[in-house]
């Protein structure tokens, strides 16, 4: 498999007029080959295509939609070498992590293959006919959830492979019956291209209709506008910033017909340090924070971007030792030249809040794109004064909050925006503390931790990975775990349908042997 | 109970500087008493109430919940006369149907305690840890569904009990535990007042915190405005114009805090007459056909606005049968003024559409506000041509749509909008043209109906009263049945949270003994 530069437009390649480089963050080194830019007639093109998809697509059974996605992870692990070294060239990551985020992307895969195999994820309903109903009979009423239509799909920068092209916004897309229409980051186009050809391969092997899937690519923001803008697409998944997923929602609801956005934005993910547990364990909780914070040059929307405790004397030791430990960690290559400006422009900023101060840094080694680790402190009181600190600065900075009571904690929790995740670290004393604050997190954010570090986001049944805006712009959803399929999912209710034109899902023999609500009970299969 | 004409906020009674009466649309008689407009203060006042209410109410246990709902059932009950008797003076519906819509109103409470009393709404998954994974062990990780905070429900003209102050909306956000801001609809102040005092009365019964529920008043949108835009507002439930709906929609979506918008605007609801059921129950879908059209003065979301139909010489018979059936049938009080002359001005902006012919109506006494019913017909090809007649027209009027061909038939169905409703007549021998349309239907509606008519919306586990917009704001809803209660949920993650802090939902030892997702399969309680 080699680089060609070309757009995959259903199995075509397509080459471009104009076009565009990756760059190597690590030398600034322009990397080959050219990539094409989408036009305005390829965008169309692609669309169509997907919408062309979506009918046959969806008609396939279960086990056929499992098997294609079961598929890609064959394809992506046959050509895992090739696109971890594209990877590692383009994104500055190192080949371990980028193996790990191999392994959890075709995990990823593969449990939504036995989701969608399983099928309850179509929650079919069941509500019989009652004849003898007086003084009216009820109709035989039947429900289940079907795919949206064709799905945009922008991956994020900073996981090129668990949420880029095959990550998992294409695969609860595809796992919902939905046809993808993938706009590549810019900053990761070869591996972008390499992943996209693996996802062709697959359809074709498992005969999918050509426009189950398409990539994009461009430098800039017009394939973006024209794909959200375009009328074959009927939702967005996307991972990026507030000022990209907030321009694409604005697009999507001025749309003739307005779609649904569904944008993880990230957040400032606060850690409360509960009073027990700081004095009991001020040093490990210290080094925790510390490496949670600069694990992948703090990289991560759930980076912990702001420590809020009791002010004291443990915090002031919790302070030291952060300072010293963080003292110890060196500067890395951030993930584009772009990401690495923005976070010096977003440190800088912070510096100049009233009544911040900073408190240490990690070593830099003027290597170009290095991202240093800073962390300030400030108090209570102020950060609630300064809307600045409130803004996630995306990298490894961090600010500490001392806070003199509970009531000002309680006031401050509450002047916070939506978050993906709160944590909370505390000792057995800490109870009624953790009791009081627990239903302020949950209206905060969509993750609650305790005693843990945010950072590492596991993909199961049970993860959040979402939460209220500006966090997303959907709280309702999380774009991880099997629960994301769920954004591509809508109701269709038949009513006195004859059996032959049922869905197998909501057939009377129940042919695929699906748990089903009956009259509103769960029903195992007979 | 009395009236005072006061807005209801918690348990207060407030009075207003400036007023409006209700009008009774059978005599345009004024109806006292005078109600009050709620003022900006009010909202705020409200608003704040409901924010204030919101973590008690949601913490009480799910019993207490379901017995609130019960006992608005029954307050109502207790007060249904009266109400019934306003509801006819303010609305001109009959008696007998406002009998049968309170029973539905009652019935809906009581199906909403029956579901929040099992509990599985909140739909708890449980990933339990896994310690000894490698390369890394598995955090304990539980999901529940809470409510997404205080719910602004704008009340329906045409259902002033279903689908008004206690109506579905309502019912689904106070069962999903989000304490509801009622924006009373002018058209129905009286029995909103009635209505509301049942809710206030059965929250101080069953001892609600004090916002759980208030109802706001006024006659112009400022009121609206200000409650969708209000920041203790997450959510909207709506029901009423294309123009209402989008327009909150895009009010919703320019806060600082964008909320979702749950709009269902209703849609022409294409019945579609397949060749060999109309050639052989001509008779009996004509008249069929112009019950489901006239019932209710046409003043249904789900109204059959077109009929679509292979020409010929069935389908002369049955525009000839359709015509002459209308014709015996009379010109009934619209709801309100309002409703009526928007009836009036879209029948005569068809009557002017390119290619389109009246072919019946009925007889109208000149009585004020009489909806007379209004058949048109038209060609496949002039209904593509004229965008005007793809738009709802509140009201019994309809337009019978020849289409020459299959391919035609497929072409009109994809140019279709988005509809509640798509109703198929059909004989075993039109099974193949069914097979055809039906994935194209699946698209285009929440709701597919095959030999019955799509006037009559069960109230049940598997409905869907919803659709692609502009059927609708939200097409991943339902505004109607159980599934209504999702609109107002969303999930929240607890990672590694001590036994004690969990709710009872997801505590390790299942205290409500529910049927719980667990590393991906249902489980039911052991």
């Amino acid at each position: 498999m080699t680089l060609s530069g070309s757009l995959l437009i259903g199995q075509r390649d397509v080459g471009g007029t104009t076009h565009f480089h990756a760059v190597n963050p690590a030398t600034d080194a322009r990397l080959e080959p050219a990539f094409a830019c989408a036009t305005h007639a390829d965008v169309e093109a692609a669309c169509r295509l997907a919408a062309d998809a979506f009918d046959p697509y969806r008609a396939l059974s279960f086990e056929r939609r499992a098997a294609f996605l079961e598929q890609i992870a064959v394809c992506l692990g046959e050509n895992a070498d090739a696109i971890i070294a594209r990877a590692g060239a383009e994104t500055a990551l190192p080949e371990g992590r980028l193996r790990g985020e191999m392994g959890r992307t075709m995990g990823q895969l593969r449990l939504f293959a036995t989701l969608v195999r399983q099928g309850e994820w179509s929650l079919p309903r069941i509500d019989p006919a009652l004849p003898d109903r007086t003084p009216m009979p009820r109709a035989d009423l039947r429900q289940r959830r079907i795919g949206v239509g064709p799905v945009a799909v922008f991956g994020a920068s900073n996981f090129p492979l668990a949420f880029s092209v095959a990550g998992g916004d294409t695969v609860s897309a595809l796992a919902a019956g939905c046809p993808v229409v993938c706009r590549a980051h810019p900053a990761h186009p070869g591996t972008s291209e390499l992943v996209g050809r693996a996802i062709r391969q697959a359809a074709s092997t498992c005969g999918m209709p050509e426009g189950v899937f398409s990539l994009l690519g461009g430098a800039g923001h017009e394939v973006g506008e024209w794909l959200v803008k375009h009328p074959a697409i009927m939702s967005v998944g996307f991972t990026g910033s507030y000022a990209g997923g907030t321009a694409i929602a604005a697009l999507a609801a001025q749309r003739e017909v307005p779609i649904p956005v569904f944008a993880e934005m990230g957040s400032i993910n606060p850690v409360y340090l509960c009073p027990q547990a700081l004095a009991a364990r001020t040093e490990s909780l210290a080094r925790g924070f510390v490496d949670s914070l600069t694990m992948g040059v703090g990289q991560f929307c759930t980076n912990p971007g702001i420590v809020i405790a009791p002010e004291g004397d443990a915090f002031e030791s919790f302070v030291r030792i952060a300072a010293e430990t963080i003292a110890t960690r060196q500067a890395a290559t951030m993930l584009t030249p772009g990401i690495h400006a923005a976070y010096d422009t977003g440190v800088a900023r912070l510096a100049q809040c009233a009544g911040i101060r900073e408190v240490g840094q990690g070593s830099d080694d003027g290597a170009p794109n290095r991202g240093r680790p800073m962390l300030f402190r400030t108090t209570a009181e102020d950060f609630m004064r300064e809307r600045t600190m409130r803004h996630e600065v995306f990298g490894p900075v961090s600010i500490l909050v001392s806070c003199p009571d509970t009531a000002t904690l309680r006031v401050l929790t509450e002047s916070l925006e939506g978050q993906l995740t709160i944590t909370l670290q505390m000792d057995d004393a800490d109870m009624d503390l953790a009791r009081t604050l627990l239903p302020v997190f949950e209206r905060k954010a969509g993750r609650i931790l305790v005693n843990a570090w945010p950072t590492g986001v596991e993909v199961c049944h049970a993860m959040v990975h979402g939460g209220p805006f500006p966090a997303t712009t959907d709280t309702r959803t999380t774009s991880v775990g099997t629960a994301a399929i769920e954004r591509f999912l809508r109701p269709v209710c038949y009513q006195d349908l004859p059996d032959i034109l049922l869905p197998p899902e909501l057939a009377r023999a129940n042919p695929l042997g699906l748990t089903r609500q009956v009259n509103g009970t769960m029903q195992p299969p007979a």
